[in-house]
Parts: structure tokens; sequence; C-alpha cells
């Protein structure tokens, strides 16, 4: 059995941001630009903004650090976004949810240009990701996308299965692994026998956010297991799958932490790096 | 067993919407408006063309026809579009493929309005399907899904097998069953042991282009088979399943021709009557 390293890789992915930014400022062009757009002063939001701020000054992407006052209206707020898709120093935007009541933070996400839209979440990345054409792809399952590719798993015929369907993670992952060639199986709250349908994975992917739902003999012997759960139990942060069981079978799968966790700001760079190029 | 008699559905749904489509116009509002543009003088085209143009006059919403030479610039072809867009008439737009070379109709389906996209094959109607979200759903998809729920076929926790992922049919199809609480595998042409895949289906969907590449003993016993194939053979027009030894194991089947064939049509119909409905 192997653990995935998902810090080692995000290191990995965010040197080589880091580097091919550089190659692409010393061409001439000007540095990719990330705006975080935050509305009031929820401090637990402050800090993911402050974490993506600095991550991509590591990486020598342009931080736009946009705060608004808690009692923003929404149309401040839409003009707000709208100023930064007119902006060509902008490449990525991201809106942070939750926004204060009087503002549809959800709707004005799908305001944000589709050339910016570095989270990969709008109807129209989400179409463009079903029908393999080019655009951004969501951060977390192309985090794990990068993991399965970094330890060359094979997807090209293999089982894949699927637990959670959410827009954030289950269903582009199910989208991702199909573009792959995988046969995939996309389970939810709903699904009958979870257990024996996870038995079938070649490759198993668990994105439902229950502590330890996944049980080791539920994983088929060699399967390739990524855990995207982060459940916050009173003992520990654990995954969806029960790792110690999980380890005795799997070929190959992420600790929680350190495993999928911080892989999506690295591909949050990667895709804000790829924005600024295509606009180029 | 049970045969799906897709003509009657169609005209059932037909006579449903021409119903709703009088009580619309009842109500004081303009009757829906379909518009189809053709460009250039293929004899097929023109006939599918025609052919919906017939369905809708049938129903009571208002044709538009719109023809181009076959040497019309790109542009002109995008003027169309736009115009058709801006013509509050009109709440659905069909641009014919293919077009000629000079004109790239793929881009051009993109531009047209979210809204009036009857055929629900634009990026964003995709993303719109993918989460859920209110839009227009692609016309043999929809037809699929209206076969089973007149059969009353119970979809919530049922293993559904898709076999194809194309952007017409397969990928929309899972999507839908996976938004009915499905547990939903979708196959292709890299599938590893598709006998074995399919044998798990409780539904089974076909939407291949193989004639009769599913046999008859590759069908659990009981289940419901939606077969979208239609491929003309020097003997016969086909579908993708052995419907002779289909029969003798599923519970409910659609033949070909007669079953998921005649449902589009009737889909595209219903579509235009709720885009107008949206719009008023
Ligand atoms: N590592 C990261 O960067 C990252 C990013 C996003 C989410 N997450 C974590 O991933 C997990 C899932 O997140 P999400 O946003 O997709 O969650 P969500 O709540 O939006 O979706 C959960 C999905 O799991 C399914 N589900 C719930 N209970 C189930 C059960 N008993 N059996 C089978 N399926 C069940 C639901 O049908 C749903 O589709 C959470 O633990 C979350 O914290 C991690
Ligand atoms: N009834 C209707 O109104 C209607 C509408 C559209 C399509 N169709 C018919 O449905 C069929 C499919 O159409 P489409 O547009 O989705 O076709 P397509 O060629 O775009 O896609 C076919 C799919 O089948 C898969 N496939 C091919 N060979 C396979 C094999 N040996 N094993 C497993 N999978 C395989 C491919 O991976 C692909 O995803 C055709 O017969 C078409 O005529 C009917």
């Amino acid at each position: 059995m192997t653990l995935i390293d998902g810090k080692a890789i995000a290191q990995q992915v965010r040197a080589e941001v880091r580097d091919e930014v550089a190659a692409w400022v010393a061409q001439g062009h000007e540095p990719p630009g990330l705006a975080t757009v935050l509305v009031g002063d929820d401090a637990a939001s402050a800090i993911y903004v402050g974490g993506k701020q600095k991550a991509s000054n590591e990486v020598g992407i342009r931080p736009f650090d946009l705060r608004l006052p808690q009692d923003a209206s929404h149309d401040e707020v839409r003009a707000t976004i709208h100023e930064l898709n007119a902006n060509p120093a902008v490449n990525g935007i991201l809106l942070q949810l939750p926004t204060p009541p009087q503002v549809d933070g959800p709707a004005l996400t799908t305001e944000i240009d589709p050339r910016k839209d570095v989270d990969g979440l709008t109807p129209i990345s989400t179409g463009l990701l079903s029908k393999g054409l080019p655009g951004l792809r969501p951060c977390t399952p192309s985090g794990c996308m990068e993991l399965l590719r970094r330890h060359d798993v094979q997807l090209e015929g293999a089982e894949a299965v699927v637990v959670g369907r959410s827009d954030l993670v289950g269903k582009p992952i199910s989208a991702m692994l199909l573009a792959a060639n995988a046969t995939v199986t996309t389970c939810h709250s709903r699904t009958r026998d979870l257990a024996e349908v996870c038995r079938r994975a070649d490759v198993l992917i668990a994105a439902v956010g229950v502590p330890e739902l996944i049980k080791g003999d539920w994983i088929k012997e060699g399967a390739v297991v990524i855990d995207v759960g982060m459940n916050r139990t009173p003992e520990k942060l654990a995954g969806d799958v029960e790792f110690d069981s999980a380890v005795e079978r799997a070929s190959l799968i992420t600790p929680v932490p350190g495993g999928v966790g911080p892989m999506t700001i690295a591909m949050l760079l990667r895709n804000t790096l790829e924005a600024a190029k295509a606009a180029a």
C-alpha cells in the first residue's frame, strides 16, 4: 500500500505554477491576477481569502483584495464583479460565499465572466466540462485527478465509483473520470446497496461528508481510494473512509488530512495561470 | 413483458401540448413561436425542418421558417440568430446542422439565447441540467424520461446503466437519471466488460449506434430497457438492443421503430411551450 502525499504533490504543483508564471512574465506578459471579493466581516471567510492572497503572492500571481462592508447592497457587489470582468489585469474572480442575506451570492457567481471563473462552478463551466470543451474546471475535483495522474493510475476502462453527487465535488469528478475513459458509477444518499457498489470500484472517490462511512471491507483488493471528506469529529479531522481498515485493502490511498485537502488551492493557482494564458 | 408504445405516448404528449397552447392563447397570450434556420438546400435537412414546421402547426405553435442560401456567410447566419434572439414572438430557435463549410454551425448554436435553446444542447443548458437548475433539457433524453414516467418506473434507488456518452443522448440521460435519484453507471466504447455492467441494470438505456450490440442475456430478469438506437441495416431499422432475445427478459421495453423515436419532436414542442411560459 502506498500513501498519496497530497501535501507534497500540491507543493510540486505550486512550484510548477511559480516557475511557469516567472517564464510567462519573462516573456513580457503582465503577471496573472486573482481577485477575491469578500462581503462583510465573517472571520472564517476572511481567513480563507487571506490564504488565497498569500498563496497567489507566493507564486507570483497578483492578488486583488476587494472588501465590501457587511451592509453592501446586491447591486454594489454586482458592480464590483462587473468591474473585475472588465479589468484586463484580473484573470480570475472569486466571490467568497456565503454572502450577507441581502446579497444573492450564488446568483452573482453566474455573472462572473466564464473566462475568469477560476472556481469552475458556474453553469457554463459545468456544461463545458460535461461536453469536454475547453474551460475552467473546478479545483477540488481537478486536484483529485492530478493525484491520480501523478501516480500514473490507469483510468481507461477502469471501474470508477464516486460516492457523492454535489455540484462542488461529486458531479464534476464523475464527469472528469468519464472524460478519462473510466466506466463511472455515481452514488448518493439514495443508493440502495452502497457497500456492494463500492466493492466494484477499481478507483473509489468518496465525497460524502460522513466520517468514516466507507468501511475497509467495502474496498476491492488493490483499489485506489481518494478520500475528499473533511469531517471535524470530537477526536480528529476524519475522512469519509475508515482509513485504518481501508489501508489493508487499497493499493493507493489518500490520508486525511494531507491528501486531497492541499490540492484545491494549488489547482486554483493553476487555473488562474491558465486563464491568463487563454486571455493573452 | 410490456411494450412501451412510444408512438402512442408521443401522440398523448402532443395532444397535451396542443391543449395547453390553446389554454395559453385563450388567456390572452401570443402563441408560442418556434423558428427553424436552414442554410442551403440539403434535401434531408429540408425534410427535418419541414417536419418540425408541420408538427408546430398541428399544436398551435407558430412556425418561423428561415432559409438562407447555400453560400450565406457565417456572419449572415449569425445575424439571423441574433434577430431571432431579439424577437419576442420567437420562443425557440433551431439551427439545422450540418451547415455549409463556411458557416461554423456548432459555434453559432452557442449564441442562441439559453432561454430559447429548445434543443437544450448549448453548454449553459448542459450545465443547468447537471446542477438541477431550471433550464431547457435536450429532447431525446427528455423523451426517454417521459416514457419511464408514463409507465411509473421506479427510479429512486434503482441501478441505471446508460450505454453511450454522447452529448446528444448518453450524457444528458445519465444526468437526468441521477436527478431522479437512480444510481447511475455510464458506459462507452472503452468499458471493459460491457455485458457484466449491463447485467446489473434495473433500468438499461442503450444509445450506442451499433445494431443489436446488446444481447438478451445481458439483460437482468425484469429490467426496463429503453433502446435509443436507430440503425439502418440492409434488412431493417434496428435498435442497439437485440430485441427478439431481450423481450424474453425485460419487463418493459421500447421497440425500434415506435419507441423513443417519436418522442423527440413531442418534447421539442413541449420545450417550446415551456420557453414561452417562462418568457411571459
Ligand atoms: N478537500 C477539499 O478541499 C474539500 C473540498 C470540498 C469538500 N470537501 C469535503 O468533502 C465532503 C463532501 O463535500 P460536498 O461539498 O461534496 O458535500 P455535500 O453535502 O454537498 O454532498 C454530499 C453528497 O454525499 C451524498 N451522501 C450523503 N450521505 C450519504 C450516504 N449516507 N451514503 C451515500 N451518499 C451520501 C449526498 O447525496 C450528497 O450528494 C465533505 O466532508 C467536505 O468537507 C473537501
Ligand atoms: N430516437 C431518436 O430520436 C434518436 C436521437 C438521437 C440519436 N439516436 C440514435 O441513438 C444512437 C446513438 O446516438 P448518439 O448520437 O448518442 O451516437 P454517438 O455516436 O454520438 O455516441 C455513441 C456512443 O456509444 C458509445 N459506443 C460506441 N460503440 C460502443 C461499443 N461497442 N460499446 C459500448 N459503447 C459504445 C460511444 O462511446 C459513444 O459515447 C444512434 O443509433 C442514433 O441514431 C436516436
